[in-house]
């Protein structure tokens, strides 16, 4: 479990530091990250359009960028729906 | 990453359906799950009276059970001090 957590750890920070803060996903960071990482999981992944307004449902804050336990909520409720727990 | 979120699925309900109900831990399996999946994450991993307050702590309605989101809700406090993001 604690190798599974470390991978998804490092994939956020690759993804994060592609340009500006190294800690959180800008919004160009999630554009290439749920294509290529969660293509499966989030519905109409390739749809510029559908990751805009998930960014937006997910940045609480409203700054534009994604810190990590935001990013952590979206992929929990990913796994929730793909392991049919009930939401 | 969807592959490393399937096997926290996975190993999450390898645990949680070893008695009651097969969709939430109950106090058993996580005393059962912390000490061998999350043995360098938890502090003090192997003592039962902190692995009862970690469980009391995660319980937000008090049933004696975890759902999936609620251990989540640990897993991505630990991956986020692994990956020494600021809490």
């Amino acid at each position: 479990m604690e190798s599974a957590i470390c991978v998804l750890v490092s994939q956020f920070k690759a993804y994060a530091g592609s340009d500006g803060s190294s800690d959180t996903l800008s919004r160009e960071e999630f554009h290439r990250l749920v294509p290529a990482e969660l293509p499966n999981f989030v519905k109409n992944a390739a749809d510029p359009a559908a990751i805009d307004q998930l960014m937006s449902s997910l940045d609480k804050n409203s700054d534009g960028e994604l810190n990590f336990l935001e990013f952590w909520q979206l992929i929990g409720h990913l796994a929730s729906k793909h392991g049919g727990f009930s939401q």
